[in-house]
């Protein structure tokens, strides 16, 4: 197998080994996928974002008719997700960088179609979906705090927000362990801890579900926003808030129609070209990835 | 500024980014070298291995006049190093690759002369240095072991080797936080915990200082020996160990003239060039690079 040149890119540091595909003609097995995304025995990433012409791939996007390019979007791990905020504006940026799209394009998902744009030299502005409030309020516990309780919501994964008092217990938090949720949603969760700084201005860390502490998440941001708009009683007012993460800042909007709107910066990094020796290794023997165990 | 395209490289998981600059004509500052390391906003290493012909930098290898290229090795930090195990066999790698090195070589560092050996396609062996054992016996905790009492020696790093009973107590170790050393010896230390799974073969995870629990460090590799061997009463004898970390697999000769010679893979997983736009924003701003705390 051979693997066209790639690039690497990132959105607030949530970063992405884009692979180009418009034929739809790769077989990216969870095993190379895992290799490609290891940051010490392969590349490295959070995930791999296939760009393939949408009408190859039916099953991806089976209502891609109004889409001219597909994200097939897979986790380091192997696993497809619905869509990812951050990723898709890497996934724009590249087809901005390669010629395939001007400031605007509709983009099939997993998720379903959504609508990129932005300019070329600039921040991308996403469609990220109608978030869903769930009638359920866990208590959070995370060192050094004392048990809070959060606002649960889908957007369309599962969220907990938890809204802190002073920036201080925002820096304290040791996220380095999952926070304890009682009770806990029933496929997991990411938990978002906020504080305000200024009106519609929040900072926030995130613990993933199955990752741990991560420097940015699309959907977190947005949920962070839906929680504390909810809390002001201020839900779908068109307004614009910013959000700062460890890897950067977002912007959200949530529209009247009720639609989130996430908008932040894409950068492109790298091209990389795997080594064909290398990609060989990995198909003949799969090469299961360590991880902090002596085998 | 240029870059080159460089290579991405791992030994046991330690893996570097290879930036070829034969005439010396690169200035990698501290800022360039922690963004190319940075494994989220950047391509991601643990450090840089630049590959310079000894002659262009006797600032760097003084008394190189028995060596043809000299590897000038930053960590992620910026900071330099004197040499690198497992970076010497990725740069000796390097140039069998493109055509510089045979079966043989060589290399210069800052630490001295290091003769590299092994075929291109197999294992590579690194000269190391004589060990120095120190006349210290520091005691270490880790969660969850009760303290126990290491060695100390210089590979020519300070290094701390604990021995443990059971392969179990080696998995059960909480690497996540530094392990306590009383008395630490003055600049730091690595510390090793290792168990035996046979004559002369290891088991071993390590904390490397100001890093973390790493997949693999080539001097620990050979610290680890060294220990084992003295408590076994047979320094020094040309006999040969291996030794296993969560990265892979190496193995050690302490030969009978003192010197340390560590043998394990070197593999070249992609090509990278840095997009242009990128390493421009780099020079125009330093990128701080941003830890897990909101700016």
């Amino acid at each position: 197998m051979q693997l066209p040149p790639m690039r690497k890119g990132h959105g607030t540091q949530n970063d992405f080994l884009v692979v180009p595909d418009l034929d739809g003609e790769l077989d990216l097995s969870p095993e190379l996928v895992r290799a490609l995304c290891d940051r010490h025995a392969g590349i490295g990433a959070d995930g791999v974002l296939r760009v393939v012409r949408a009408e190859m791939v039916p099953e991806l996007a089976p209502d891609a008719a109004g889409a001219s390019y597909a994200m097939d979007y897979r986790n380091a791990d192997g696993s497809t997700s619905e869509m990812c905020g951050n990723g898709i504006r890497v996934f724009m940026r590249y087809l901005q960088l390669v010629g395939l799209a001007g400031s605007e394009m509709t983009i099939a998902t997993r998720g379903g179609l959504r609508w990129v744009h932005g300019d070329p030299d600039g921040d991308l502005t996403a469609e990220m979906g109608v978030p869903v409030m769930l009638d359920v309020r866990p208590v959070v516990s995370a060192r050094p705090l004392a048990p809070v309780t959060g606002v649960a919501l889908q957007v369309p994964n599962p969220h907990v927000v938890v809204s802190l008092g002073e920036p201080a217990d925002l820096d304290a938090l040791d996220l380095s362990r999952p926070p304890s949720v009682e009770p806990g949603l029933p496929s997991g969760q990411n938990v978002e801890f906020v504080v305000e700084r200024a009106p519609r201005h929040l900072a926030m860390r995130v613990h993933e579900r199955g990752v741990g502490e991560t420097r940015s998440c699309g959907t977190g941001i947005c949920a962070a926003v839906v929680a504390r708009a909810v809390a002001h009683g201020a839900a779908a007012d068109g307004a614009t808030w910013r959000v700062d993460v460890p890897g950067g800042s977002c912007s959200v909007r949530w529209r009247t129609d009720g639609e989130l709107e996430l908008t932040g910066p894409a950068e492109m990094v790298a091209e990389v070209t795997a080594a064909p020796a290398w990609l060989a290794a990995i198909e003949s023997d799969g090469r299961p990835v360590p991880g902090l165990t002596v085998r």
